[in-house]
């Protein structure tokens, strides 16, 4: 029976699901996103029952498993006494972009997943109607990516696998600016109109953003650098743009 | 000789030294820092010559290995070509908490090295005038630490084993205000005098700040939430809280 659940997971994980680890990331899977399966042990069962009740009140299956087991569905070192096979959401790129998104972001060839995650994370407390990634950025799936988001994957649509030109054509549809973040842009300051709604766009941890995309942006925004540090890291860079553009937006109300 | 020369390392390592893997990092310690000795690939010292220069005109050892070798030295993955022993600096307190000091970063039980380093180099960016770690934080020499530094380790005073009233008490005598930064207090806002000299003191990535320390703080200061997202990673905190008052205090001149 192990073995054929272990399996069936599996083979979900190749038809559009992927897996939530830990209490934190379950939880914010059983209310925001749609939870197919819960493995979780009897001792997390009794300490997490909010959990519990929120997947069967919407219909997901719950399956109570040894510690082993959930371990081996996750291949995680600590899941925490759970697991959660979520349903993938393929979001039109209309869920994140639409006449009335004020903030966006674009990750354009981002590979490392816990960057990918904290971009996330900060996209979702900055307020950001979606974020987009594009055909050769890290699958959101990756169990990396779902931990260091803690829930915020579920949060906000996340929609994968656009190319550049067709999310800065549709963010110029719904009005908003295009900026794209990198090293050899001018200053991020009271010049830009960063009330506007705003799409930013964010490179590679490595070698930033090519000349082809920086072309097709309205402006290429850079973060004053005080000290003697070459560079912000890419989950850094985009918080500070994202809580700039926030904050003139709501200040702008 | 090569096993020699390897105990050498790991007995060096436990007085005083520490490593720094690759060109990013090896640059910077040879620039900023005491580098001891440089262990280097012959197709990397081609490459970076500058750093093989700079690391002789200070009086360090350059010997010439093969790649096996400096991988085995540093026990890291990809290592690209180089590994430093670099002399740890024992920064007194004063050096990051002076009169002249303005932004001062205090890491109070930081575990996590990719933290640590994160927030090293936003308070780099921001220009901090240095960062001081709490006693139980994990130990700046830390592989993972350097790594995520990306050589701001070595470009401002970096002070650890400092007690927590200790640093609060230097501050103050500094004329520095003193912000816990957690989730429990007041909004980042215009209230708040950023312009001033200021020393944030950031928290355990997992349980943030205990009560006791929050008390002895002048201000408990919170960063908006505009979404769904709980909180924010510690290192994003750290950046956007060190660059608010990095940017009023700039404005303010």
């Amino acid at each position: 029976v192990r073995a054929r659940r272990l399996s069936e997971v599996k083979v979900r994980a190749a038809e559009g699901a992927f897996l939530a680890e830990g209490p934190q990331s379950c939880r914010e899977a059983a209310r925001f996103a749609t939870v197919e399966r819960l493995f979780i042990t009897a001792a997390a069962a009794q300490r997490y029952d909010d959990i519990v009740a929120e997947v069967e009140r919407k219909g997901g299956e719950v399956v109570l498993a040894s510690e082993d087991v959930v371990a081996a569905v996750c291949d995680s070192v600590n899941p925490q006494g759970m697991v959660a096979v979520v349903l993938q959401d393929n979001h039109p790129l209309r869920a994140a972009i639409h006449s009335g998104s004020r903030l966006v972001a674009y990750l354009a060839s981002v590979r490392d997943p816990g960057n990918a995650g904290s971009v996330l994370r900060a996209a979702d407390a900055a307020g950001a109607d979606g974020v987009v990634t594009s055909p050769d950025s890290v699958d959101l799936g990756n169990p990396k990516v779902v931990r260091s988001s803690v829930g915020s994957l579920f949060h906000l649509p996340a929609v994968t696998n656009v190319d550049i030109a067709e999310a800065i054509a549709a963010g110029r549809a719904a009005g908003m600016q295009v900026f794209a973040a990198d090293g050899s842009g001018e200053l991020l300051g009271p010049q830009l109109d960063l009330a506007h709604p705003t799409m930013w766009v964010f490179g590679n941890e490595a070698w930033g953003l090519p000349e082809n995309v920086l072309t097709q942006c309205d402006r290429v925004v850079s973060l004053p650098i005080y000290g003697k540090a070459e560079s912000l890291n890419l989950a850094t860079a985009a918080a500070l743009c994202l809580y700039a553009s926030a904050g003139a937006q709501r200040a702008a109300q």
